[in-house]
């Protein structure tokens, strides 16, 4: 997969992209990222990417044409059909774990990183394909997010996650929080690990961890297991839950 | 306010604390932020940090005595009372504004950071004073969440913010997403800056942004009007926004 970052910080990156996953996947040549700063294709003498905002307000806005311009520079250049251009906005839809895996199936993305007050409106409706959110939460730029996408796009592309980094357990991947993990040592200041864990008894330690999954989704996250397919086990564990909570 | 980060990876953060927001609030001296490796509480001589699950299961689970080890080193080190432990992991409760704001009133957070398979649920239960999850995605470490949690709450700090990044007009500020924003030129390949917007007329902009803050959220984020008190204006605009998506 080819990914393009538009950003006016290119130098934020490095240390991220030098790291983990993503380094692996570029490595082993699965990722190649990009990174073009939308200065570069400025009008003026100053290379000016942003302006005040028309009808007045505090903060200054991403000017269209730097955008416009580096997105067909990009796709002039890599020719790539199976392509997307995604902006990184707090207005937009919020990212989850199934748009990972939808975007993981272009052979191109293209993120579009903000700054200031916002983007140039027709930036938002006639360049970005997609506009993405990361969260509810206000953050300086498009930067961080598109790290935040491209991380979890990467673990989605065949060959990048190893035999030992099993996906399909992880927290999300079957609408559940995931269960409490235990690992050595089996004591540690007065703090032991829960005896089925020990047990060797394997379809125990699934029935364990599947309530314990649906404890904690029930305690922090309630509003997932409104979408998740439940058996008549888990519901029946969760009403006990309930009974016991009152 | 004093930052603590638990990471394997300190050299994941240089690039992104190195620009920005982060950047000027260090050199304002508003932010002191400090990397700590776990690997260097690790036990054993390999330095081991992670071990196999009790109970079975393919990933690598992080071992609970570096984490507790290393956050006492920082606690004793920096002394500071009203500090807090955070522990980024994706079966935590989500990130949103409201927390941002919560998390700018400490003088010091601690963040864990961590990766393979999860921690040791002791790390979870009895070292973390909270579980912060940044959405519904999985990630391949917590750094990246733990970047996104200080960019938002170092926004937060008073004397972050310069006078024109005027925080209250953001997204999530009033619980509605921003208005679009429009900046030169007025035209641009044929698309228009909206008239109202270049009317002077103070009073129509406000009620155009009002208006389209409330389009822009009812299409993408109809969840966030559940929570936003609406004029009787709001609830008549929105009326005829459904009528006409009929």
């Amino acid at each position: 997969m080819r990914i393009d970052i538009l950003s006016l910080f290119p130098e934020m990156f490095g240390g991220v992209f030098g790291c983990s996953i993503t380094k692996r996947a570029i490595e082993k040549n699965i990722l190649d990222i990009q990174i073009t700063n939308p200065r570069d294709f400025a009008f003026n003498k100053h290379n000016q990417v942003d302006d005040t905002a028309y009808g007045g307000g505090a903060g200054m806005v991403m000017k269209p044409e730097p955008l416009f311009r580096a997105v067909e520079d990009v796709k002039a250049k890599t020719q790539i059909e199976n392509s997307k251009v995604i902006l990184m906005c707090p207005t937009g839809k919020v990212f989850t774990q199934e748009k990972a895996k939808e975007l993981a199936n272009f052979d191109q993305l293209i993120f579009i990183c903000g700054h200031y007050e916002g983007f140039d409106n027709r930036v938002v409706q006639n360049l970005a394909d997609e506009v993405i959110s990361i969260g509810d939460y206000v953050l300086t730029g498009g930067e961080l997010p598109a790290m935040v996408v491209i991380d979890a796009v990467s673990r989605m592309l065949p060959g990048v996650l190893g035999s030992g980094e099993s996906a399909p357990t992880d927290s999300f991947y079957n609408g559940l929080l995931e269960y409490p993990q235990y690992t050595k040592p089996r004591e540690y200041r007065g703090l032991s690990v829960p005896d089925v864990l020990l047990s060797g008894d394997h379809a125990k330690i699934a029935k364990w961890r599947r309530q314990e999954s649906l404890r904690v989704t029930y305690t922090n996250r309630p509003d997932l297991l409104e979408k998740v397919e439940l058996s008549k086990d888990d519901k029946k564990f969760l009403e006990e839950l309930k009974n016991n909570s009152k």
